[in-house]
């Protein structure tokens, strides 16, 4: 720790209640109040170095503006992060936002921001896993000053400052003096949302990228298509897409969705990493590209079920190399996910024709047509020019892939897998800890926040190779009706998790940081539920 | 079980596909498509009587009108239901409802609903707990008649029909040849929401109740205050609202707010039934009303801290005389609940005021102080003509309540206690089985659904006592971001284990009807959330 940010923690400290011991049977906490008290203008997730003192200076709504110290530098993504802050930071609703109009700020209220931009960037700007989120921020009476190398940075370092304005009780705006020095700990902060078990709006997945944005996230690994549906609607084989989705018409992704959300992503600084798993999870795949999957024997005979893909005839590469054409074309993102998890032998095993295939190829096991058939679409997709992320079990299955590949720990037993993998030399994710979708009764945000992606044995270089995590929000039961609740602010702890110093680990004192947060998102508009026990937020959803 | 009940079951096990087994880790179930079917135009939940055939006849929604067999039995109350389920039939969103505006009916399509009410009902009538909710609903060919004895009866059989009606394939809506004799099994169907521990606006509580109503609930159970907060704005005693609640300007419930939310629920057949529970829970009454806690003692000196109400001075029971009848004269509702659960006699024992009166009185136990406060409270209540709804602790202490009081059994082990409640004469609800606040992975509503309020020991004449039941949802980690969300349609298997006869008790046979149901509320605007496992509506919250 360093000890810039234990001052951080000092001032914190004073603003945590002690919470009520929980008792009689039905749990209640008996307290008057709030469980948790609020801080008031402090960041989330928490910077590596914050400074901050008691001393804070009004800032003008009015007059306020930010100010490139060099217009040359700047382009369309930093002009349009401006536009989206004002409101973040001032509010949207000044019928329903805490606000006086009558207040009046004082003369030497601030009056702008000040972004220094190092690298200009361009309007096509597209960020990358090796990106520099890097700035400095820093308030010193009615003067601030942002400062970062990439517009990356910058992105970061605005959400910081939109976080750290807050309002007081006389209605006016203001923010501490405040020295803030901040990288993320990870370069991959992910979530994953699966939208072939539910469907989910692109609206609502907009929704969610903002809430992403606001908690420094920095990948969307969306889990596009599953064993239910096939939403992705696909130029080559729209076949695929109009017997695979629940609905051709209404429960599609086209071509112009994905663009557009990839651009909204990518606004927010925010990769797009699209996974279309194979050769499991593919059922919907197979109603409208019929020779594809694997069909199940009982003895002799075909039984009408189908199993995962085929990975014996040639068929199955040549429509794979240009499935994947179409994707690799779609998204811009270097990386592209290809699943490779929970293969059921139990199909391959019944077909005839997959054995015979095994005794040419003298494969004792299956797990060895597993890999082949991973190999050979690796080897397409690398053909492609991509890289690929990839889950565990293709590493477990001894594929061979690519020098630059993500493997993404998801199973239970991950501290031993984290050791291995990390012990071939492959970049990893761990998602293990931050299933989501598993939701329980409390604050269940707690274990999700103390869950340290570094807590495995294994050198210094083994540990540098760590990229991060990626929290996961399986949809069996999650749709548009509850994602954006159930996700925020849960996934905020995973936020923090991966972009703070590995030393900011206490629930006790992040919760009422993390309860300032949520009520702050409320505000912004997000249905972001409580989870830190009775309260309130000055502004409440649906009214107030 | 009834023969006609039997027929409706048959056609509905055709709707249901065989659920797939859940396998690996991930716990992701293997299916193309939706993992349950869904039903058309099925009602939940179940009628008594429920014969359906699949003919049909088309609706025309541009003609359609519900008319009045006697115009002169009609009320506002009437007038407004039809307002309200002319939408609810046909769709708010053209732009979105699955609605082919080029579809023309046919010129035999049904063109109204017949609807006769035998007792004319009055502007102003007020649902009771006596009240009768019987209807028969008869759609034959394109003729189609609604019979009730009583208003409410009439509300309960137009929210049927809104469901029996459904859109088919060419977009065309129609519905079913169906002969329905319906009433409820329970009297009492209750929802308990805590707007203490978080605070939910006036349109959310509001767009509850039409979410209630469209499950045949028919007791909102208000329970207003709390220890964290007292939201209600007091007339009499405005120091206890200004005090206690967590905002006195914003977190506050008018006597203009309750009114509004008394005739909402009055005119979907609620009833209002509000809970100031007392002696414990009562932390945030405190601080407005000074004498009224108990101090509690370190050694010989009071600590600062303050226990339940304090049952010895004459000027706790002239509050409550004043403070209640303010409450009977605001809510109409014949019952008012007045708690008396999970005192807690630590304070008690600490203070030696309450000891000396122990001594005094004879007393050997802090539950005999606790009857003494309870008996006093329900003589005031008694006094004012209101009929009192309790917790069972205060039966369990001994307390002596009014022939009519309704005893609500909450606590594990609700069995034996429903047995010992109905032997001693009272009217009793089950909620223990309905915590819907304590949430957990996956279908958790089949086991709301499997619990059986019959199922203890007692004579028929026990059994005739139990009013039906409630379902609770306690607000430590509940406010307007997902409260609707968290309670729909888990809620709903309460409302069909309360209405619908004992024997539909079969989750397997109820879920392709609860997965229709579910999406029938998402047509309708409800953040209904999905719990049958993957799968789709025709529109989607948010989008589609």
């Amino acid at each position: 720790m360093t000890m810039s940010s234990f001052v951080g923690i000092i001032l914190l400290l004073i603003a945590v209640e002690i919470p009520g011991s929980f008792q009689h049977d039905r749990g209640h906490s008996k307290f008057r109040g709030p469980q948790v008290s609020q801080t008031a203008g402090t960041p989330w997730p928490m910077p590596l170095s914050y400074h901050t003192q008691a001393t804070f200076t009004y800032v003008d709504a009015g007059e306020f503006k930010f100010t490139d110290v060099d217009e040359s530098s700047s382009c369309s993504i930093l002009e349009e992060a401006y536009n989206r802050y004002f409101p973040l930071i001032f509010g949207r609703r000044p019928e329903t936002l805490f606000f006086k109009s009558s207040f009046k700020a004082p003369t030497d209220a601030m009056t702008e921001l000040m972004v220094k931009l190092e690298k200009p960037c361009k309007d096509t700007d597209y960020p990358m896993l090796e990106s520099d989120e890097s700035y400095t921020l820093d308030v010193n009476g009615n003067q601030a000053m942002l400062s970062a190398s990439e517009i990356w940075g910058v992105l970061r370092g605005l959400e910081t400052f939109s976080q750290i304005v807050y309002q007081s009780n006389d209605g006016g705006f203001v923010v501490n003096n405040t020295q803030i020095v901040d990288k993320p700990r990870f370069n991959h902060r992910g979530m994953l949302l699966d939208t072939s078990r539910h469907f989910i709006s692109v609206p609502i997945l907009m929704t969610n990228l903002d809430a992403m944005a606001q908690n420094k996230f920095n990948v969307f690994h969306w889990h596009i298509v599953d064993d239910p549906s096939f939403p992705y609607q696909s130029e080559k084989f729209p076949k695929i897409t109009n017997m695979g989705a629940y609905d051709p018409e209404t429960h599609v992704y086209t071509q112009t969705d994905i663009k557009n959300i990839i651009e909204y992503a990518r606004m927010r600084g925010i990769r797009v990493v699209p996974e279309f798993d194979s050769p499991g999870h593919t059922s919907s795949w197979g109603y409208g590209q019929p020779d594809l999957l694997t069909k199940c024997y009982t003895g002799s005979q075909p039984n009408g079920q189908f199993g995962p893909v085929n990975p014996v005839p040639n068929s199955t590469y040549v429509f794979l190399k240009s499935f994947f054409t179409e994707i690799a074309q779609l998204f811009p993102d270097h990386y592209m996910h290809l699943g490779g998890d929970e293969v059921s032998f139990a199909c391959w095993q019944s077909n005839p024709e997959i054995t015979s295939f095994m005794k040419k190829m003298g494969y004792t096991s299956y797990s060895q047509i597993e890999e082949y058939y991973m190999q050979n679409l690796l080897n397409i997709v690398g053909g492609l020019g991509k890289g690929y992320q990839i889950w565990q079990e293709v590493i477990d299955n001894g594929a061979k892939v690519r020098a630059d590949t993500v493997v993404e720990v998801w199973k239970a037993g991950w501290e031993a897998e984290m050791e291995k993998v990390t012990k071939l030399g492959y970049k990893t994710l761990l998602s293990t800890c931050w299933y989501l979708n598993y939701i329980s009764y409390g604050s269940d945000w707690m274990a999700y926040y103390g869950c340290e992606p570094f807590n495995f044995n294994g050198t210094d270089a083994q540990k540098q190779l760590i990229q991060g995590g990626e929290t996961c929000m399986w949809g069996e039961y999650v749709d548009g009706t509850n994602v954006i609740s159930r996700l925020w602010p849960r996934a905020s702890a995973v936020g923090e998790r991966l972009w703070s110093a590995k030393e900011i680990n206490s629930a006790f004192l992040a919760q009422s940081r993390l309860t300032e947060h949520r009520c702050r998102m409320v505000r912004r508009g997000f249905q972001a539920e409580p989870i830190t026990g009775p309260g309130f937020c000055r502004e409440e959803f649906g009214g107030v």
